[in-house]
């Protein structure tokens, strides 16, 4: 072994790989839009596109990168991400833009085409914990929303616990009442954006009610204890963490008046669904993107990977899937504008088009090769952050048997069980 | 072996087997539009199918079982078949009904919903042979519209051949010019109707250009054999042939002015591709209507079906395909409603929806568990009719090679290869 | 429409299809033991298999699809059949072959390549049947096992009811005491052969000890009604039937003596669901031999379809499933045979082998195109057939959950669920 | 945003979120074994495989999730996996074991079903360059052999090149003969372990054949430059490299006398086919044991996941697919064993048995959850590092297409093409 080599310089890809030079690893034109879907877009729809998709790709695609190899977050691009004027979503007022659920569907595909940790934090910033105060919240606490919309603060949403993921109404953080205000105990597991969020809008159990309540606490409040985790394999640049609350006190006027039990959060969490599902249709149209360009590129036995049948099987069922996912997803925001769209209707979308993302990207990663193991060719990223989405929002599984309680009338999620 | 068993008499089946009595059969409900995508019909395009709807549910689906069993055409419905006013499809004036690519996808989807044999019938009648017909013949040779397109008379259309089924363009029937007509010489298969059809749409090279031609043969001509293709494990209710032309004469006024070269043919066969991926459509849609009523009813364990974990994800998934077959059918309409419509997207709309659906027959022939083995129940004949689906009008494989053609701009199709 | 044409002579297709004249025809040779997987069989094995093989191509192959074209069964093969000298299967003594699992399951395998319904005919006689009289029935029963080897008479096994199927054991036939014998009453639907067998093994429950006993019919006898199951799309050769049986009176000489539980069934159905996994492997053994040939013989765009990578795939992908489950197939036989199999252990190979065999013939299907759906070229029947042998002896679902009860320690088998 | 905050103290884990504290986090139990699959091997390869085992469990698990998040390789772990005495593999003499092909499959996937990326280092050191020099190399070079064995020295393989990877047969790196040697230019891409070999065997085209020959490289050689690849997303730990030699001098004595055409390679290539999928088997088994202990553990809903019919399905579909890819691997094991391997059925064992593994870890990972996407549950890390596997050693599709050229007779593996 000759540990003397471990220093040796880096070598001059230009000449040892150009494949791996900058120009050359410079984000793919967006070319999925086979059926032109465009078409079913407004102006402002398609024009607040093309202005998140010129920041991604010019701004995030060239260093995204590096942040997801050290598994950290480039917070110099929150200010920029707020000045585009699309977080806070579909919320109206307080300095946000109002947008339809199709419009912020759109942006956050867009933003996740490129990368998904920065689009799962923009869902947590306004589809979570943004519209549980807007909803939820006082008239006061909307007082959270204009800096919070314009990235100026950013917040983070703390539900999950270590032990109570896919069950997670059985959460049991525990609020207890005092003078003035409430004191929260317990520990929550997964919280993206927790360890610098300046504010987190925390479900914690009414010890009085035994319902779930959400409680405003501030990122510095004392009893606040953060440790991100380490060792993800999947959306490494969110930094999610697992979190300790040791009598961390909330004055009344930090309490959501609107939040008397899990119930009062299921609108919410069904929104974050339907924003999961544009988050993975994002991820298949960057890998979709990244292998058309690659297979007309890049040659073996003498003519473009393209030329395979193999290959390009592939990577038509990659484009239908993505038609299809889209138009899922599509008809679930107009579903959702009308005020119709049912808890089922949007744990459909989000599991049926995760799971179509699923197969898609995993074909994207075949159809690179070797070089679709390294996140510069940005397949090997997408991969893997799609994982997450899979998983999180509700499981494939969770939201599926949620859809199928809607349609046969009886739950299956709670099995009981006899040990032999 | 008691051979004198085989004549006992039929069970009263009422108390043999009460789920099997006509009425515990009747077509089940249509329940499988979760998303609403009815808003997305006009209420023409949903009376025309409502009156479609009751006639298969009432008149064809209790008697198609017997017919599939024994593999015979229903010839009594052809006429009510005919008077519901959708065949003809598109084609504008020569009383037929100028629908929307759309509309007919909706008719015909409807149809299959209930029996892919007569959604294939219709198929075979209104976009292949007419047509044709419509788009390539002569001012003279409409006169032919008017009875088929209230099922008057049947017509059929004959491309493939024994040896040239993908390779359709190869095909080598000749048609030799002769004074005041044309002889044609070869051999077909797969015609659906021809065994009975009073017209075919025949294609032909001319011997002269060696270009692909076409033809309105009558089905009575003298030189033309047809027998019928025996031992079907699928769509056996449609009557597809092996057809011999020898020496079959053909007068000038029957060879279609339009019809040139094989180029010419290739917008019917994409709209063909539609239509088929609208047949695939109904078929999975009757296989969910049958499946949601089946586990809703049928008890195991003490419990109905559809409370199973594994059979409700089942049944989500089969409702999550469906609602992405019929927007992305939906969206590949208007696209050729719009006049924008390319080949390889007809053929990814095809490729796709076919591909979807034979998992979604698939999952509801699990679902079925033994019932699903028996036409009685609907799921038999549909898992099995699926397979037709999947491949004509273009196999997968060829469907899928189309999309990548005009994606890469590089063909696969016809390799070349080095025995070893 | 011309009905006059429907009664056209049938072409003769030497000329009109070359492909389909019975030269052509002819049951493809064996070519998929790629592993040489031979060398893990006795020298006696593979002679027997060599002698069914013969036997199966030769007076079975070529007669067959007409069979299942009307769902009929060849009577006149059973003696043939029954002088091969596998039928008795593992049962030792009694004029049986005594063989071992293995031997049997190559037995079987090598029936299904050809023809899959008399592979469950064979399943039925020797495995449920025969196997239930040899293990627990007394020593004067055993008279039935000489001539039901030989074929000379033919049994069934009437376990199954119309609304127990999965939920077998909680089966309702009722067998009460009378003076001298036994009075059944109830149900029975799918039973195999029972339209013609000469001697049925039913399994009621005994009034007085509500336990599920076993008793040997007389297919004569009295009170008891059958049905044959008709319009099946699977396994059309297999006479199941629906079963009625009113005051059947069994004598005390006929109630088998081991069979006072539904416990004391299990190990037969445990290997009935080995055989049932080699029925399936067999299946896809003749799809892939059917398969090879067609791609090398058939041509397309002027190269053989085995030029094609698309092709290419689909029949390696299948040689793989082949050689996996042939040696799953084995090890699982191997196990029985030292008497160390578990339950668990033989629903994984039934719920794994059928799985990967459906994969399989689906595979198979698509490589033949428009001719995959006809059973003259083997694989369209095969496709069908396929679908029974995944639910019978225990749905795909119903096996996977019997053996996580072994490996998990946790039955999930019987949910109970709250309707909403 | 609080920067402040991103230094937070660590959490006390045993409060936090007590399943992430090292003992809950002990490699699980080995429990794959479901068909006794043990007995097929000798005495010495189980007593080699526990031995293999037990250094795996205690001293590579607890510490190889941080090495593969810092994209590390834990080089303390050299001489005591040399210890081990399995490196050399199947070389017989100069101080390597002799193993059979199944006893250093038995290793190797004992040694991956803790970590991918070191068994991938042995697979480098034993199958590629200690085999070439063994198979191919004189008398002479056979005194790298011993201290290459016993892991003094660490070995590499560079084939494959930024521009040729499925098409590695046609590399350009050339050798150009020079007075008392030859000068190699070029660039490799990929070949694992370079940045610290003492030696890489690497292969270039004599310049004045044309064909490809070996050459034997000291790792300090002047003009070889070697970067590490960075930013992979699948086995991390592994030192994938980008290279470049630029008049790299090799003397005679370090020519391999028996590499003079590709052709020569092929051998050692087949057989590191076979050692990549004992390593998609260990990667496949790991993950099962994980998911079994996982699942018995973790309570969702008041009952462990264990007792859910969609985790149960999941982890039976795992067991199934572990007992086959063992038994298919063993199989192919044997061949090797009998000289009678062909180039073929080392492709389909690679093809099929790490397809097999990427749809049981995909699996796994859904069933952890949150929990699968950190490397503390040894779940995502091998879901992670299963790509690289399907990848290397042929990617799926160029193993299928070589097995399909052996079965069909025609390769379609270089297509010809013609750009519209």
């Amino acid at each position: 072994m000759r540990p003397s080599e471990l220093q040796k310089p880096a070598l001059d890809m230009s000449v040892a790989c150009p494949r791996l030079t900058p120009a050359a690893l410079a984000f793919p034109a967006a070319v999925s839009d086979y059926y032109q879907l465009d078409e079913l877009l407004t102006p402002e729809e398609k024009s607040l596109r093309i202005k998140i998709r010129r920041f991604m790709e010019n701004e995030v695609a060239p260093i995204i990168p590096k942040y997801w190899e050290r598994a950290e977050f480039p917070f110099h691009l929150i200010p920029k991400l707020g000045s585009l004027g699309f977080l806070g979503g579909i919320i109206k007022g307080h300095e946000c833009p109002g947008l339809s659920a199709t419009a912020y569907g759109i942006c956050i595909s867009e933003v996740a085409r490129v990368d998904a940790s920065i689009a799962s934090f923009c869902l947590v910033q306004s589809c979570l914990a943004m519209l549980c105060i807007a909803q939820l919240g006082s008239e006061a606490q909307d007082k959270y929303l204009p800096s919070l919309s314009k990235l100026h603060k950013v917040c983070a949403y703390a539900m999950t616990e270590p032990e109570y993921g896919s069950d997670a109404s059985s959460l049991n953080t525990v609020a207890r009442k005092v003078p003035g205000g409430w004191v929260l105990n317990g520990r929550k597991r997964w919280p993206g954006n927790s360890s610098f969020a300046d504010v987190l809008v925390v479900l914690a159990r009414n010890t009085s009610t035994n319902q779930v309540n959400g409680f405003i606490v501030d990122g510095g409040s004392p009893g606040l204890k953060i440790s991100k985790i380490e060792n993800k394999v999947s959306m490494r640049i969110v930094q999610n963490c697992d979190i300790e609350l040791e009598n961390v006190f909330v004055s009344d006027d930090d309490r959501l008046p609107g939040a008397n039990s899990f119930q009062d959060l299921v609108n919410s969490l069904a929104f974050s669904r339907v924003m999961a599902a544009w988050v993975s249709i994002g991820i298949a149209v960057g890998v979709y993107d990244a292998c058309q360009r690659y297979l007309g590129e890049r040659k073996q036995f003498g003519v473009p990977l393209a030329a395979f049948q193999l290959n390009q099987e592939k990577l038509v069922r990659m484009l239908g899937n993505i038609q299809a996912m889209w138009l899922l997803g599509w008809r679930l925001s107009k579903l959702h504008s009308s005020s119709k769209m049912t808890i089922g209707q949007a744990s459909l979308g989000k599991a049926w088009i995760t799971k179509q993302a699923r197969e898609t990207v995993a074909l994207g990663r075949e159809l690179l090769g070797g070089n679709g193991i390294v996140t510069d060719f940005h397949v090997g990223k997408a991969f893997c952050d799609l994982e997450t989405v899979y998983t999180y929002e509700g499981s494939y599984e969770v939201n599926a048997l949620i859809v199928a309680r809607e349609i046969t009338g009886i739950s299956s999620i709670r099995p009981t069980t006899s040990r032999l």
